[in-house]
């Protein structure tokens, strides 16, 4: 007799979690039918159709595919050309060669390549609360432990150094700063970026800065990338087309290795480049588009976008702002906006998700859930659906709040 | 004062090394610079321009980069329509549905979740010897075993059943058979992978079978599915665009879940899908463009492409039959052909290294030397560069051995 089958998927597979997905799957409600449903909970630019990407950028990857070059294998760490390329593109942020870039398989893939590089199992990374979940995906299931270091929203979402220098102990691997912010929508000062440096550097911390969004600001704001202002400490930014260009689907990120004073060394280097070895790269035909694409597409393409997420942003600050029980707050860059839910004066709901639920089983109006970001009391919607459509989001979110606000406090 | 800078790449990207990086990058000799170099070392079906994609995939990516759904995230696991096309693709193999179905960056991400979520760190997983690299890069750098179980040269490279069996022990998570082979070309009949389940299914150990060279079958050899013929044994398939469809650079590889008793159930299924989660799905542009491309390039492309191979392993069987301490073995499939070097003929060399150092030293050829398998005194050569190439190279490898081979036995 055979022993019974038995097959068990591994603590890697288990740990691997997106709360985000694990959260949302577990609404159970259905939105309602007599209302068209809106989504504000999708993080995609390109998700409603109304924002395309630079027809240069297009023609590029029409280019690419009549050449051979951009069908065959490259190297691991991406082909040579498209790596000069993506070093030029950042040229005014510090000095760095082909040799400093690797192409990955969209930003995600970077965050992977440099949280792994850096951290053991059982070392810890910080990781801003509230912020981006896949940091946690991705380091849970390698066994890396996750601390949480505050924003605080009441200054426009700025880091709170102090709790962030609480969190460092000595099994802390890597500091990662996401500027501008999913969900918050901030951008950090020059000053800011400095204070946090200078944490860093005290303790001997490597940062991994997230600037996916390094072309998503608005408003009187300005973009700084922390390589480009640090000194000592070494920096891994990861980055790439994805939402710049508005093309996430097709995955074409980066990681560039930013260390003047050769702290990382060859040890890091190596390590980065032996991971590349798992997949083998990213798409060669987007690749082979890098130069072209990131020489050609004009100032006026991202200034067109950033407008029209500008007025986005102002027109669900003001509609929201009506809301009985919420507190929206005005976004500097990203594509997001945070709103606190004032609970205390939902007192039907036990929770923020149970807010949001019953909105979307009443409104047909999806948000994410703040606990969805380790930040409960809040929800994040996206600016980038068309205008008319957020106009109707807003009054709808606006009824909802008057159709449940309690009592006494309903002065609408 | 603060402490120096100390930063470590962690054990896993330490751990994960590529055999024929290190052994090739570590060839210091340089080509004869009065001999054009020709590199037979190149998996890459694409690498000499000679060969060239289907119209109708190419035409299918031109479609897709103009509609807004190729733009926009999919699923992690891959687009619905795509997935179906994946599922359609393989009905001849056994009923599979989207959901068996995921898409990934490359067939090397698919092996990666395969293994990853099969095996813990500290258990093993077993892999034919001599066989593709990539398993060992993967399954290393989690901490995970490899256990080679040998080929037989002499049996047209057929698994050696009883060493095989052998390496089973109760650490044992997985075994991978890879048909069509790299390095081997051969392709295995449907009885003898009857007899590979038979002790899969005894041991209750599911396969990972690499199928990436499905299409690659030249004389009268036929290629059969593992799963196809699989009652019981759950099986994960690795396969894709890359070799078949001439478009490796692309990344678009798939892993098709084979599970007629539903074994794995839904702990596996579960754990492959958290996985993906990691990487957000392969490039969209191509996954888009899957349908078309499935439904419409005709079988005589690929009878092109193999009778292609098929005519250059007979040449190069042919032309290296007549190497004087040179065995060539004729493939049965895949692209490549494993040349046995009969080290004793060539006393001046120490090993097959030295032999293949030498070779791109005087005459500008390189190979993939056997230890780069696992299997030292053999040597792999591709098929796939243009025939007048290829009888070249032929030439001076024969010259090449006819210069080196031991005094007495050189009757040329």
């Amino acid at each position: 007799m055979n022993k019974p089958w038995s097959i068990r998927a591994s603590t890697m597979s288990r740990n691997t979690q997106n709360l985000i997905r694990n959260i949302v799957e577990k609404i159970q409600v259905k939105p309602n039918p007599n209302k068209n449903f809106i989504p504000l909970s999708i993080g995609d630019p390109t998700a409603f159709g109304n924002l395309t990407p630079p027809e240069e950028l297009l023609q590029a990857v029409r280019n690419s595919l009549d050449e051979n070059e951009s069908r065959c294998y490259g190297l691991t760490n991406g082909a040579l050309v498209a790596r000069q390329a993506v070093a030029e593109y950042y040229a005014h942020q510090g000095q760095v060669s082909a040799d400093d870039v690797i192409l990955c398989n969209g930003c995600a893939q970077a965050l992977d390549l440099a949280i792994t590089v850096l951290a053991e199992p059982g070392q810890n990374i910080l990781v801003p609360r509230p912020g981006y979940m896949l940091y946690r995906t991705i380091a849970e299931g390698l066994g890396i432990v996750i601390k949480h270091y505050n924003l605080l929203p009441e200054k426009n979402w700025e880091v709170d150094l102090k709790n962030l220098e609480d969190q460092i102990d000595d099994k802390t691997a890597a500091l990662i700063v996401l500027n501008p912010s999913n969900p918050c929508g901030s951008v950090y000062t020059k000053e800011h970026l400095r204070d946090i440096l200078r944490i860093s550097a005290k303790h001997r911390l490597p940062i991994i800065a997230d600037e996916i969004y390094e072309k998503f600001v608005i408003f009187d704001n300005k973009f700084t990338s922390l390589a480009s202002i640090s000194k000592d400490v070494p920096i891994l930014v990861c980055s790439g087309l994805t939402k710049g260009f508005l093309v996430p689907g097709w995955r074409m990120g980066w990681l560039v290795i930013h260390d003047r004073q050769d702290i990382f060394s060859k040890d890091i280097r190596d390590g980065l480049r032996n991971l590349t070895g798992r997949l083998l790269g990213p798409n060669k035909l987007i690749q082979m588009a890098l130069s072209k694409t990131l020489t050609t597409v004009p100032q006026s393409f991202f200034d067109s976008v950033m407008s029209f997420i500008e007025s986005q942003a102002k027109l669900a600050y003001k509609e929201l702002s009506h809301a009985p029980g919420l507190r929206p707050i005005l976004p500097q860059g990203a594509m997001y906006m945070m709103i606190e839910i004032k609970m205390s004066m939902f007192p039907v709901f036990r929770d923020e998700l149970e807010f949001i639920e019953r909105m979307y089983s009443e409104q047909s109006i999806l948000c994410i859930p703040g606990q969805c970001f380790d930040f409960p009391n809040f929800m994040r919607i996206v600016l980038t659906v068309p205008e008319h459509i957020l106009r109707e989001a807003c009054a709808r979110i606006q009824q909802f709040c008057r159709d449940h606000i309690m009592q006494e406090n309903n002065i609408n």
